[in-house]
């Protein structure tokens, strides 16, 4: 049977022909998210990139998905019975990463005050920083972007562990991997607690009120997986009450976070918009092409696909 | 001749006792900055700290000063002749180079933009970003602060050339080092432009208009030494012109910068009001006490000093 391969994802020139290459004998459709019509939805056995997770209803000839993001929960239940789901977990991790050190550092040195103290034409000292040196790390949750985010603070001098839910060898960038159940224990000791967790039942609410506490008076908490995994409210009170050196968060719940939110004026604590991942780099876009042709090379071969979900 | 050491360093528990241990036939005197009496300072015939320059017409039997600062601008021709005049140089260049790494990431990922958001309660996408993985940065300067701000972006993934005046052997941090008057022909081609320059003749305005012009249109320009080394009327006028990706300056001529600058207000530009440095960091005192330990090791045993000025 024929391949009919709906192409969404954002192309440069020339790979087109990379994908043509890999599938001679398929028919290649290529269109953009808000571009693609029913029809070509409903005849394609395979989709790369991000369709409107509603259309996927249509689907009725799919086979394959391979979604762009790293994340899943969007097209939970939505996709036709059967289908193959694979995801582009890991394409984004370094640009996740890179924020997440950007806004570590950040938080370090009080750019939040300073860009404020700027925006009032106020030459202002802020007094003491923090540096990153020397530095003990916590990242919990160990995948693609934990790992990406500690190789950067190992580079910059820190010291860093992970935690796995279950054990494991060694993993790139931590100088110690343990498990999920020394959180409690190792809280304490970390001058910087770094988020990284998709949202699952285990995971909603893991960074409690009671965790909070467990932490430094002077720590860093970041938060760059998913905006349920923190308890805010604790973590507001905490900082009201000058605790914490400060926070940064990437992801809130709910997404966007409402007008009327006490998060949005914690001193020293930056939010942003969910934006540490995306396609807002050229090197995740092209990731996310080489993991959709890698995948179907193997998907044309009868081999296992990479980072399959269902 | 017995010594008489004024020490006006910022000294924790035991440093005393290892100052003492040194100079054991010495006398000790400490005090702080605002404290040191004129009878402290007229008596000392060595100090070490941060005195009130206009103070130090009055340190009669002074023969050594070793100040706590990298630069050495604000005691030119304030010390009495025939002083022996030693810096702190390279103390604060961890500081410094973490800054410049900081704002430089912060501008990479519209950090200033996203702040401003956040202060406005509001949830609003930037757009793309940049990383530093593979960037080609420029580092004018190849001192203490450029070595360590190059080592930094190396360690992040980043090619780097430093810049010297005259031709010099590999230096740590730089992929390669090339001199001063290659710049025009490097500027093209640097996708990050870092200012590590000091005050001199040679380096006011160094970065002018003409080379300003001579940057791509999306590379990132920080600068980290002295303001005077920057033609900051045609970096507004630069970036006004949407050329540049973005700017970041923690040092201004004047400073502090007036209020009605036009640097205020350039977007994707992050000011800092001269905050890089300075006794921010615990490493940076500590690094100052241990040099001024080192450099009393070597008075007293009548070798070269390090950082000597004067």
């Amino acid at each position: 049977m024929s391949e009919c391969i709906l192409n969404l994802l954002p192309l440069h020139e020339g790979e087109r022909e990379e994908f043509e290459a890999i599938a001679p004998d398929a028919v290649h459709v290529y269109a953009g998210r808000s571009t693609a019509t029913p029809e070509q939805i409903a005849s394609a056995t395979v989709i790369f990139g991000w369709p409107r997770p509603e259309a996927m209803g249509g689907a009725a000839s799919l086979r394959w998905f391979q979604s762009m993001w790293a994340g899943t929960d969007e097209y939970a239940g939505k996709l036709p019975e059967g289908v193959l789901f694979t995801s582009s977990s890991g394409s984004n991790s370094r640009s996740v990463a890179e924020h997440m050190l950007t806004s570590l550092l950040a938080v370090c040195r009080r750019l939040p005050a300073y860009r404020d103290s700027q925006r009032a034409h106020l030459w202002k000292d802020e007094g003491a920083m923090k540096t990153i040196l020397g530095a003990s790390v916590l990242v919990v949750g160990a995948g693609h972007v934990g790992s990406d985010f500690a190789k950067l603070c190992q580079g910059l001098g820190a010291r860093t562990i992970g935690l796995k839910r279950t054990a494991s060898g060694p993993i790139e960038g931590f100088d110690q991997v343990r498990t999920m159940d020394e959180l409690d224990a190792l809280l304490p000791q970390a001058d910087v607690v770094a988020l990284a967790l998709p949202h699952s039942p285990q995971t909603v609410r893991l960074m409690n009120r009671g965790r909070i506490a467990r932490m430094k008076d002077d720590a860093i908490l970041i938060n760059a997986g998913r905006g349920s995994v923190l308890d805010q409210d604790a973590l507001v009170e905490a900082m009201r009450a000058s605790r914490l050196w400060g926070a940064a968060l990437d992801v809130t719940d709910p997404e966007p976070l409402p007008p009327d939110s006490p998060l949005w004026d914690v001193p020293n604590l930056l939010l942003t918009p969910h934006v540490a991942g995306g396609m807002r780099l050229e090197i995740t876009r092209r990731k996310c092409v080489e993991m959709a042709q890698e995948n179907l090379r193997r998907y044309l071969a009868g081999e296992k696909l990479v980072n399959q979900v269902l």
